[in-house]
């Protein structure tokens, strides 16, 4: 392959045995006035972050406007908010979270808003205003909002370029295709990490997903066949959790839309418990939502909004999901149960028994 | 059957058409002097927790002994050590909290000692003494304990006493038997909760288990069954979780014993990590073993000790122990990820990938 030398610029051609891709992911960008004036950032490196941090403690910012309503997005808000930042969140769609159902990222928003965000939904960026240089304004299709800090935080794609120049194909997400070996379809070509596509094991397809836990675990199975061993990673089910403010997020399998898509007939059930005993200090409201599939009853998909404690609940269901666990034989989990933790009867499995007469 | 009013105490012959036996546990008790003494109490109802409290709040009582280390003897130093009281545990094996092996135990009890519990193992309660009826100290075989309260923390056993005077049967473990929709072995008969043996899902022999979680998930089934309805609770995995101080401590499938005494042949691995990411605030320790059969690579079973966010991931290990996951089936287990809870690879999946070249 050839290599440039970004010190020098020199070129060269470098033999290999075996190459491994790993270019990761790169922001969505879109042409945009003033994208590129100071106190604008986006956040996708370790050193992007180093930098957001250096511009609050040096120019001390009173107001920071998001533009996207993800993970990164929610999380940079409550961050603002915790260091007294007046902070605004501009996101195009009618909701956050894209990956949860609007009526579970509705109790998102509610916890933003609480929290002091002033969110601005349905609304899209049109320009960055800049003085001198340095960022004073965004505007929406709907208002102008000044601002000492931006935050563009409106997702990734893979970057799969080098890989799509070289002739070696990119599936429908934009990844680098891949089979379980972390193999491309170019002998002794492989890719792992956050350019690469994966597989969802729920929905049968081709999949993409940026998460720092799925790229480590297709670069160990990269590394141990390059090695000579031999190790498969068979895909992810979509699990995801987020710590926003008060509340814990969390979502794996397939959601409302997904399982629209697919021609899929789904039942539903959505239930409010609590985290902990009812009388335990520190108990909170949790809302679990679960789908399975009519007729076979197969588990499909959960999500959870709630206060601490709520989040992790989202492993069993990707355990099960990876199981391929009908909800029938999970009414009767023997999850752990003690009053600082849980419910008699664990939220997930209240759920559950409300979605078995469903499917 | 036939019912005595206790008000009355007259009897009376009551047909039924199906009849229900929960008569729950009782606390294994033994001859011992002092036990009826003021000041010495069993924790098993609501109102011996009632008459607990009172007691602290009455009396003020300065010191606690608290004989047995399992689940109520661990919390009641927990809550007693909160309302300011000295407090010594006896417990006469080699170690708190038998459902765990000696190594995770021996976490949980540095932590007790380190909360200002004086712990007392290998030593047998032979004696409570009284003054003018009132408690005034254990006496253990090897020292007296000065207390002003004592509580008896010994275990419990199925109350099957009532069926066994009936005839119907009780198993090996003292409990009623009953079959996966919770009749006993008599016609019309049900048995459901602490009175009721279950079955164990992992080593496929019957089960006793106190706890509430278990009898109500029994009862939800005898009630359907019994109402014309149709529901099966085919067993346990043996999950049990508690909060002691600073530590939260998960058990679930087989531990060391249990597998030795079944003649399995097993792998082990354990390992330290960490509850979220290491940068992260709150983080704290976490140590995780994990146990698998050698050949068939099943997963048996899983024991954790740690801080905050630790218990709860033992409801992943539950769902593949019911599920019947091998470890090779779980090291790419998509589970969640983000710094608040959990580092890049969760705990769990750090140990199974240890365990994996092992079975």
């Amino acid at each position: 392959m050839q290599v440039e030398d970004l010190q020098t610029g020199k070129t060269r051609w470098e033999p290999y045995d075996q190459l491994l891709i790993a270019t990761g992911a790169i922001p969505i960008r879109f042409p945009l006035p003033g994208w590129d004036a100071r106190g604008v950032f986006e956040l996708t490196t370790l050193q992007s972050g180093i930098a957001v941090r250096t511009a609050l403690d040096r120019e001390k910012p009173r107001s920071a406007v998001i533009v996207g309503g993800g993970y990164i997005g929610l999380e940079m808000a409550e961050n603002f908010r915790a260091r007294g930042l007046e902070v605004s969140l501009v996101e195009k769609t009618p909701q956050v979270m894209a990956t949860l159902d609007p009526d579970m990222a509705a109790l998102i928003a509610a916890g933003v808003e609480q929290a002091g965000v002033k969110l601005y939904r349905e609304e899209s960026l049109q320009a960055i205003e800049a003085e001198q240089g340095k960022v004073k304004a965004v505007v929406t299709d709907r208002r102008t909002l000044p601002a000492d800090l931006v935050i563009l935080g409106l997702g990734v794609r893979p970057n799969s370029a080098l890989a799509a120049r070289a002739g070696i194909p990119v599936g429908p997400t934009g990844g680098i295709q891949v089979n379980e070996r972390m193999q491309t379809r170019e002998n002794g070509v492989w890719a792992a990490g956050n350019c690469a596509e994966t597989f969802h094991l729920v929905s049968g397809r081709p999949f993409f997903i940026a998460l720092g836990t799925v790229a480590n675990k297709q670069g160990r199975v990269a590394g141990i066949n390059i090695g000579g061993g031999s190790a498969r990673f068979p895909g992810v089910v979509g699990t995801a959790v987020l710590k926003v403010f008060d509340y814990e997020v969390a979502r794996t399998g397939l959601q409302a839309r997904e399982i629209e898509s697919l021609g899929l007939i789904a039942a539903e059930a959505r239930i409010e418990s609590r985290t902990r005993a009812g009388y335990y200090p520190g108990t909170g409201p949790i809302v679990v939502k679960l789908f399975a599939e009519k007729g076979s009853g197969r588990l499909l998909g959960g999500q959870i909004v709630g206060r601490e404690g709520s989040a992790k609940r989202i492993d069993m269901i990707a355990t099960a999901l990876h199981a391929g666990l009908r909800v029938e034989e999970m009414i009767n989990l023997d999850l752990g149960y003690s009053p600082p933790f849980s419910p008699a009867w664990d939220p997930v499995l209240i759920a559950l028994r409300q979605l078995l007469p469903l499917v």
